[in-house]
């Protein structure tokens, strides 16, 4: 497996493009992306868990009942969230693109972000849309347009891509996400779409997208709030030739990997990029009982406002972290956790056996000036490990979502 | 039942005094509280659920197994949690105390705060000790020595005192606590101690407590992280005359009464002075279906960073209101949520039937820009309420957790 550019474009079969219809006020900034598949494609989704989901959740949600979809509208500038005629504006952004594509509504995904409580000026969108058919490319300036036309507050636009050998055959898949607040998924991230060429029924591509976002996007966190309009949609056209994957196997693992591996990457960029973020912060869990508590602990550890300023101030308290893995809701050994803050520029051992260690003030600071942190976090309690992607939380952050809204 | 001055020392036969004893560098502030009985009380006290606990914690639990204590001694400075050695520090300090009182050290609660991780300096409170008890005092001065010798990183000393009848007698009732980070109490505020003359046996005052901590304490957040020190104690000496409370009754009620009253004035003090906090935020929710649901629902409203930083701002962004409710651990009917915002400024509606309405953001601004907000939540779905207590989420929390420790 390797990393390739082109992100939602580098397999085989599919075109995107991104432009500005006018949700956005900012002409100079891309407000509506396509992502159009060459042939049908088996197609699943996760949702967020929030009670309260956009609009588009449910039109996506029933559009996707059948496993089957060929194309994405996703618009950023608004969320078309708690806001009267949300699914029927939404319905008319599937109605659009199918015209402009000559395919089924039912089988276009719909997303949108944004604002939460105003309107939809869906107006726009269905007049932009013939255009942006019109623009839709194989190519990375194509896949590069839709990941940019649904940035919010992202500073950079996030894509993957791998290419992977499945039964012989060459596949490949790719992705693109958004960020950077109200980061905190459960069942899926902000928004997430992802292509592949490879040939997976919809069943297992579903049961491939569940795992991994359990293991990546479930286990990033800028600020712990949970969005309401969460969405991971991945679509497999079948074009690389293999044999379908249609149950578990060493095909549903080099698959499996795959998307693991593009779904990583996006997850470290959406950590990276989170609201007024300075650093990476990722926090590993070694040696844990099982899976679940090295996630759950791991997570504590990335949502703390605590250890979250700390970083933000290049301090080694650790004791915040102690503190944190303390009061997650699973089960801790505290006498038996050893912890270590990690850089380019060393690694220092600041707690072990529960307890602190000295250590040089100086070496840690050295570390902790980087941009990129790993919390390594040895609990000797097992033999299972997770990690969860967050942000440090700066002055930044707030003045950001002091004033997102006016 | 009325308000008085007094805190600690409001109720007969207790006296208090603090003092700088060294473990602070700054010479300027007090690092000692020393609170005594005149005689023997009924004790109860809650703590954190961390698992993580500092060593005071299992020292005053020891003492207080009997459900008797006639003594309070605290520290600032240092939390005493994650070190060596923690557990002989803390019972130093007890018998410390009890030499200077002539008390037995079993009687002596003990409590520390600050730093977690790095050695305390027990010797500095052994030597202060004499001189702190030769300034006891049955006064306010006392009391307010007390309350200030336990502050962190707080602004301003939390008192609080109620005077109340109970069977035909006068008693009194008062506390001090402190905040102002890592507070997201569960079972106990980070540091709480309460004074009463009135009589209750020890098993009917921990039941009180248990009841009151639910409804106040433990509805308090400033940033969502649970501290290792969390205790709350209270100590009941009987001087007020009145029947012994025993069991529950007319008379269980009204000390209720009056331990909600100073408890509800400690924790509005704790949010309004949480870590740079500019705004006291207040999340009242009505017409909810149990109690239980009105507080988890509350609480992650408070908790919301992006909720905080909205506020700072004074921007009604209502939006984030409805989503932490939506991500919140219970059930929710999203289509009969009413959201109104208020303050001394006057009240507007800006939510109903889960969607935004029109308002004016001209008024909206006028009433955020007050310093203490009410969230006002109107559920349509039951009978039961509850609030939470929370504050905004400024750039001065940011710096002052930046750097803490250094």
């Amino acid at each position: 497996m390797k990393m390739i550019e082109g992100g939602v474009c580098a397999a085989k079969g599919f075109r995107a493009a991104g432009m500005h219809c006018g949700i956005r006020k900012d002409k100079s900034r891309l407000d509506l992306a396509l992502i159009a598949a060459d042939r049908e494609c088996a197609a699943a989704a996760l949702y967020t868990t929030n009670k309260v989901k956009s609009a588009p959740i449910y039109v996506t949600r029933d559009n996707l009942s059948d496993g089957r979809a060929m194309a994405v509208v996703a618009n950023s500038g608004n969320a078309n969230a708690c806001v009267t005629g949300g699914q029927d504006a939404a319905r008319k952004m599937c109605a659009a693109a199918a015209k402009a594509l000559s395919i089924k509504p039912e089988d276009v995904i719909v997303a949108s972000t944004g604002v939460i409580g105003q309107p939809l000026k869906v107006e726009f969108i269905e007049a932009g849309i013939p255009e942006l058919a019109g623009k839709l490319e194989a190519s990375a300036k194509g896949a590069n347009d839709a990941a940019c036309a649904i940035m919010t507050t992202d500073t950079f636009k996030k894509e993957a891509a791998v290419e992977f050998e499945i039964s012989g055959k060459t596949a490949r898949l790719g992705g693109m996400a958004k960020g950077s607040g109200m980061i905190s998924p459960k069942m899926a991230t902000m928004l997430c779409f992802i292509t592949t060429d490879a040939a997976i029924s919809a069943k297992m591509l579903e049961t491939a997208l569940r795992d991994i976002t359990d293991r990546t996007f479930n286990c990033v966190s800028v600020d712990g709030d949970t969005s309401t309009n969460d969405t991971v949609a991945v679509m497999a056209n079948g074009m690389a030739g293999n044999d379908e994957i249609t149950s578990e196997g060493a095909d549903f693992d080099a698959f499996k990997a795959a998307l693991l591996t593009v779904c990583t990457s996006l997850c470290r960029d959406m950590a990276k990029d989170g609201e007024g973020a300075t650093k990476l912060i990722e926090c590993l869990i070694s040696h844990a009982p099982d899976e679940e508590t090295a996630r759950v602990l791991s997570k504590s550890v990335i949502n703390s406002s605590l250890v979250k300023t700390a970083f933000f101030g290049a301090d080694a308290n650790w004791g915040r972290i102690l503190c944190a893995l303390g009061y997650a809701d699973a089960p801790l050994t505290v006498d038996k956790v050893k912890i270590e803050l990690s850089s380019p520029k060393g690694t220092i051992l600041v707690c072990e056996n529960g307890q602190g260690v000295d250590f040089s003030e100086e070496k840690a600071k050295e570390i902790l000036l980087e941009n990129e942190i790993k919390i390594l976090i040895d609990l000797h309690d097992g033999d299972a490990e997770g990690a969860a992607f967050g942000c440090d939380l700066s002055y930044e952050y707030v003045r950001i979502n002091g004033d997102y809204r006016t």
